[in-house]
């Protein structure tokens, strides 16, 4: 996750990898809260949120062990998080707003690193973009299957989160394309994918569902849940 | 999954391969709709269906990144087959039969590809046979894990799905075992992994529960575990 | 998993391994027939969850393909369990007790040799832990995952599971630092997180949920699913 180190500072990028970690890692230690967990299940449940997608990444372009098991930092943050769940979870469900916004710009970091990454890898573009975005959201799935819930991605009921990634990876992967990868432009696609986040989140932006729709469907509508 | 393109005509391999793939792909969108998940739930619980078999064979092989990622085709083929059920699924579920027909099709022709590119990696015979299963189940697995439901491949009320593809795998080791692979023996595996699975859904034919079953059981208990 | 064969007898070592790996399949198989699974059902949660730990592990730390694929005695062992299961389940189930402390000691000797073969593939000493206790632990979390459950690693309502093998993998990564590993500080780790599991099953030791967890919670308790 180190990857936009030559196209931003270390330190910076770093530091917001670090955050991109922390926030995913408070969302799925509030949810492990929310589902009566003990300790060991909120920081199982924060480390898999936060570490989930880049162990993905990682494992699928052959960068192993994964960066998540050899920088300590990436290790210590979510165990962090969960501790303060833990011990302050009524303050941090009040601070709901704030982890949304986190949440955001954590989706933004991810979907970009994630891209440029598999890109150094040596996967192709489009191959980057898919590998980027299952960077950006591939820990928010894991945490709702071992949730025993069907991942808040899949859902109708919920805003648009893939898309704000989507068009992150896209951006990165034309500037990629264009020779035009720099701090600016990947700074740019991570502010885009952030912002069209807030906004999905703000205006209850939703994906369309199947056209046609039923009423009458087999299953019990999950979406409700 | 081009394995066996110095077996069978590559152009006809890789046809077969996407054919597996789409079907696949339709299976995984359809549950999606079911489910009642938005356009990007349908395109994820396609892709993951379609390719998650091949993913989970390439990376225990070591052959990183997977084929799924370094292919255009493999990659597009699930989406198209989302768009086809987002815009069409009344009438795609009525061809429901056909649905089945394909994807006891994908079913031969995964398990027969996925045990020659195992074994074609060094695994040994049982290994091979063991992936080739996996590549064939794996991605239906997947989707249900994913839409939060218990497999069919594992339920009692389901038609048989593992035995056709282990005895297509086990045809294609034994092929390998007394040197007679060929085209035209693993076209006798696809075909006959295939027919099984027709014939299993044809006549409702299910496997075995445990012995001396109970009648009195609840899901309940397993908190007394 | 032959990590340990220069420190305890190679052959002592392959039994011990094919123990703990035996008493992990017969969990995975029982549940499976309180899943009311058939029979292929059961040999796959079997399976996953004698060989699930170690694979993932063996991903991780690049060691492709995993030794579950390449030990012929590895692959069979899930499935003799799954047959004993199927065919004598009743007469397994009222001896839950044995299996309790066969699945302790396989607990107590994943968390030992899952360190080792980590810290043997180069990761540091807090990732090799780290994958010590996923080796231990992620078999059951895999099994409960299919079967559509609530890993009980993450309840309230279970007795402690992670702290004993965290306890194991702390050991030895303490011996490793101070260079003391050896055939007895590393079967002492082995006995020290099996006895305290054995401990935590006999006085019911809890760990504790978050602190001022308000009664009215939002999500039905899943706990008493």
């Amino acid at each position: 996750m180190q990857d936009l180190s030559d196209l931003v500072t270390p330190s910076v990028q770093h530091g917001l990898d670090l955050a991109g970690i922390f926030v995913f890692a408070i969302s799925g230690a509030l949810l492990a809260v929310r589902k009566n967990f003990d300790v060991f299940g909120i920081a199982v449940l924060a480390s898999v949120t936060a570490l989930g997608g880049g162990i993905f990444r990682d494992v699928m372009i052959g960068a192993v062990p994964p960066a998540a098991f050899t920088e300590l930092g990436y290790f210590v943050t979510p165990l962090f998080a969960a501790a303060l769940v833990f011990f302050l979870h009524p303050e941090v469900e009040r601070i709901n707003g704030a982890v949304n916004v986190f949440d955001a710009a954590g989706l933004g970091l991810f979907c970009v690193t994630g891209t440029v990454k598999a890109y150094e890898y040596g996967l192709g573009l489009t191959a980057s973009a898919a590998l980027g975005l299952a960077t950006a959201v591939g820990g928010g799935v894991l945490r709702d299957v071992l949730a025993n819930e069907v991942p808040s991605l899949l859902r109708w009921d919920r805003d648009l989160y893939a898309v704000p990634a989507m068009v992150g990876a896209g951006i990165v992967v034309l500037c990629i394309r264009f020779d035009a990868l720099s701090p600016l432009t990947s700074g740019l696609a991570v502010i885009t994918a952030f912002a069209l986040r807030l906004l999905a989140i703000g205006r209850h932006w939703r994906a369309p569902r199947a056209w046609n729709r039923r009423s009458a469907v087999s299953e019990r509508p999950e979406g409700q849940m």
